[in-house]
């Protein structure tokens, strides 16, 4: 049930800016705690036999956290998902391309009805229980997902070393088992050509500069996930917070960008957000790269109030809705790039269009 | 009065796309009749007595025209006209860039009300007459021409050779003195990558391809003037028909292309136009080149009836309307190129704008 309407529904709880703060420079913030079974091989060295007595382990917990908690949580295998609703998945952010790709039935996810909190089962930890809000809200992330994290520890055996803290597959996730992150929109900064210099920085500081699907891809379209790199010898307070102080110093330098470029070139400004609109709206032919770019223009133009009746919202939604899953999803049949090119285009059109009449209403 | 409107109003006849047949690929057809006084030095070898005297006698003889056989044309020096006037009237096609350079006072210009006729006084010869219609009526043209340039020849003595016909100032136009041209539109030519190969066997059979304001100019947004490069040895019959001819196979080969085009790639063709459209629309600066690159496509979307409510006629007039003295008057003051490209953005998107609501209607 919840599964089905995440799977149809483009809305995932991150996407409402309207709930969070500075949503208008921070897309939202994402915490993930890994965490994995004392005395079971870590998820890579599983087969058939014990992977499936992992998985039962860590299936009768949630269910027991359903019934004597009072949850409602989801809890499917991902060999009951076809390719497309994996993708799917990956395209809201809520599972790691790699967790999209596999299909086992030691394998799952966890969801909760509106995607704040999402559980990939068996992905390079038994479990790696994950918060998404939108806006700048690390601490709240943080908050829901140990919440969540505490109930399963009571009814599981989590492997924890008094020394080294949370032990898990990979040794760079040892200790908290944290990583927060949040998604940053900086096209001011990118268009005042100050961001790579900005990025080696970060690197220096112990942070992490990815693109939009996390780990090993490519910043589209001035959005960047930056997360901590470090989860050893500092407390899960210590990392959030240092996330969040460096986010809000990203976020004064893009504003600062933002006022310098509307003062000291305002008509080229209106001119790249005004062509991204004329553009998103009479394409007929449109790919996910340039969508995204002209997105993010348009995001600008709608954040600095020179494009009126789009909400944050709805561009949230876009920039998931024009992936290639939700497209054929949508569309109900396989689709070769060419046909999601003209259909990307159909839907951008039909949203912005849409999204306007109803905001004028 | 007739030149205060010409030069204020945009429109003139030619641009009037729904009084001329073939318009939605020939735009406009132009006879020039070159003619020169007897005993009269040419006119780069007039100075400021003699040419005082050439001046008075043509002006006597355009005076005697309007009194005597009710006609009712403007006559100016061109030092009666500010730099930006004559630009003005360059920017209509009704002089040549280097007539619209110039500002003695025994050279002038000889206008009607709509600006179908247009003579230019001590250009490259003492009189140019010259007609100019929408669509493709080159015999019109000439017969328009002629009739006026009878008149002329009524009040002055114009040196023709029994043997050479017209004498004119360059050998060029010995003979009949006649130029004839097209401006033709062929977007889909260009794309189907033809227009080279036709281009240069035009150039083998005696005819010359121009940009959108004559010799010397480029070619810009697939407009093309066409025109005999021959003026002796054949008669005025004989270049207007092979004009009018090749003319036909153009237009015959440029629809051809616009099917193919429809049917094999109808969204790429689409997006073409779509995006021309968008951006028209929405942007804040636009450079000349641009603006007619896109005016082109969306002329193309208006012939095809992928675009509708806006008429050929406002597209002929915004090509006009866009160009910088245009601007400049409009705006009542000198701007810079800069100011050009904000001033464009802004015309564009209200003619566009209007002329869909005034159809509507």
């Amino acid at each position: 049930m919840i599964l089905e309407k995440i799977l149809t529904e483009n809305d995932v709880f991150w996407m409402h800016a309207e709930q969070g703060p500075e949503a208008d420079i921070v897309i939202s913030s994402r915490v993930r705690l890994a965490r994995n079974l004392k005395k079971v091989p870590f998820p890579h060295l599983l087969n058939k036999d014990n992977g499936v007595q992992c998985f039962d382990k860590i299936k009768t917990a949630w269910k027991q956290i359903n019934t004597l908690e009072g949850y409602n949580f989801d809890l499917k295998t991902l060999d009951e998902l076809s390719y497309l609703d994996k993708q799917i998945l990956v395209e809201k952010h809520l599972i790691s391309p790699n967790h999209g790709k596999v299909g086992s039935h030691y394998q799952g996810v966890v969801l909760n009805s509106n995607g704040s909190i999402c559980v990939m089962i068996n992905e390079e930890d038994h479990m790696r229980t994950q918060c998404f809000l939108p806006g700048l809200q690390v601490d709240k992330c943080y908050e829901q997902a140990e919440k969540i994290d505490d109930k399963t520890e009571e009814y599981l055996d989590i492997a924890f070393d008094s020394r080294r803290g949370y032990l898990t597959s990979c040794p760079t996730n040892v200790g908290t088992g944290l990583r927060a992150s949040v998604m940053l929109h900086l096209p001011a900064i990118v268009m005042s050509g100050q961001i790579k210099g900005i990025f080696q920085n970060l690197g220096q500081i112990g942070m992490t500069v990815r693109g939009l699907y996390g780990e090993g891809t490519e910043a589209m379209g001035n959005f960047f996930q930056l997360s901590n790199q470090i989860t050893i010898g500092q407390s899960e307070r210590d990392i959030n917070n240092k996330l969040t102080i460096i986010s809000r110093r990203l976020i004064e330098q893009e504003r600062l960008s933002r006022e310098k470029i509307l003062k000291d070139m305002p008509y080229q400004l209106e001119d790249t957000i005004g062509r991204a609109y004329g553009i998103l709206t009479n394409a007929r032919i449109i790919n996910s790269n340039e969508a995204l770019i002209m997105l993010s223009s348009l995001r600008l133009g709608v954040d600095l109030g020179i494009i009126k009746g789009i909400k944050p919202f709805t561009l949230n939604e876009l920039m998931v809705a024009i992936r290639p899953a939700h497209l054929q999803k949508k569309a109900g049949r396989e689709m070769t790039p060419l046909q999601r090119d003209e259909y990307r285009a159909i839907i951008i059109k039909e949203q912005l269009q849409r999204k306007i009449s109803d905001d004028q209403e």
